[in-house]
């Protein structure tokens, strides 16, 4: 096992960090990691924000759904699809830009942003620091939207917490191979493999000491008390990405 | 600099490869690393098709946007966000399940597609593959559904080629980072990042003997060409992400 699977494959989330600083020049390393992944049409549709000031973290963290790390971690970026960019290229060439508007403009963001991020959260892991990626980011964006300035056609996808980690954690066990990977065509038929993972979650969670869950459960719970996770619904089209093609009949 | 930001820093997207078939073993580990990312309140919400038939191959290829490369992959491999399985979480536990219909469960599956995808590629290329990711799998997504048999709840986002490089390629040079970094709040004004960034673009496909052109240029026609992608716009609601709390005033 090389060096890099080595890492991906050991990934875990932080939430408890020491007070030591992320160092300047490592955090470039881990932006210089993110530019460097792949991106649709090279495009890069991804900003980043990086917050360090106590006051704007603090609101972050209330605003993510009073998730403390996130206020305690050194450094916390946002990573924003972005076609502010996209629209800037239009403009300098005279071109109309309406790509905002489609539907599928929210996967390509959001996928370049996932794909960035992944870059950013290895680049750093292999630094010696923690992390933990926050969707929460999500959940009030009218907000996150004001606080950190984002223009027309940039919206926030995740956060990312990085410090320096203040826990001895366990690798999560993941759902069973075969429940994820198929060969040729999808196969539905994953409720055995679902009921075996949740064997493997409850004995991971009692191994810690924690209150023995199905996965199924936690899951299931979680869809069912968020049918609606944030305000996107209004947002989205108030940043440009109005979903013209959507098909709502 | 220690191997991985060697590797990740180091990355290029390859479409010609060798006819050496992928090592079992090797995909094996590549699933594992994408499987191990982080994802949505550990959902894992996306499921990777490994496409190895030839005559199914030439169908993506063609479907894709008539990207040969698709066809002589030796593998192809088709990332899918994929809420199925909450949805099987959901009748487990007799909960009821409706967030599919929400705006930002396609935030979350292509996010947690990218993320997964990225692990993909960074463990691919530290086994001497090279690869390049396909988001054409969002051309023609009816017809990519049905020859992937994906039901309710699953969709397409990006596809990746894995194969054995038989091409020498420079690293493809990124934005400044100022356009793409930002600190506390954004900043819009990146036109001169853009032109800064165009003479590098101009200057790498020249040193490789192509036609120069600016990237704002190839940015702008493309999006001026594609204002619609693909026909997700259709295809996603009959999936079930039927947007419901979109709104479209």
């Amino acid at each position: 096992m090389n060096e890099v699977i080595r890492l991906l494959t050991n990934h875990r989330s932080f939430r408890q960090y020491t007070g030591q600083a992320v160092e300047p020049e490592k955090l470039k390393t881990i932006i210089e990691a993110a530019q460097a992944a792949p991106s649709w049409v090279n495009g890069q549709q991804v900003s980043i924000i990086a917050v360090r000031s106590e006051e704007r973290k603090q609101q972050l963290s209330v605003l993510s759904g009073n998730q403390k790390h996130v206020a305690e971690a050194p450094v916390f970026l946002v990573f924003c699809m972005d076609f502010h960019r996209a629209k800037l290229a239009a403009e300098l060439e005279d071109q109309p830009f309406e790509a905002a508007g489609d539907v599928d403009a929210l996967l390509v963001g959001a996928a370049d942003v996932g794909i960035a991020l992944s870059n950013a959260v290895a680049a750093a892991e292999s630094l010696g620091l923690g992390i933990i990626p926050i969707g929460g980011v999500r959940r009030h964006t009218a907000e996150v939207i004001e606080l950190l300035q984002l223009p027309e056609y940039v919206f926030p996808v995740a956060g990312l917490c990085i410090g320096y980690p203040a826990e001895e954690l366990p690798k999560k066990p993941r759902l069973p191979m075969e429940a994820v990977y198929h060969e040729e065509v999808y196969n539905q038929d994953q409720k055995g493999l679902i009921e075996a993972y949740n064997k493997t979650h409850r004995e991971s969670l009692k191994a810690q000491g924690l209150t023995e869950r199905d996965w199924s459960s936690t899951i299931a719970r979680f869809y069912a008390l968020n049918p609606q996770y944030g305000d996107a619904g209004r947002t989205l089209p108030q940043q440009g990405f109005t979903c013209d093609n959507l098909n709502k009949e």
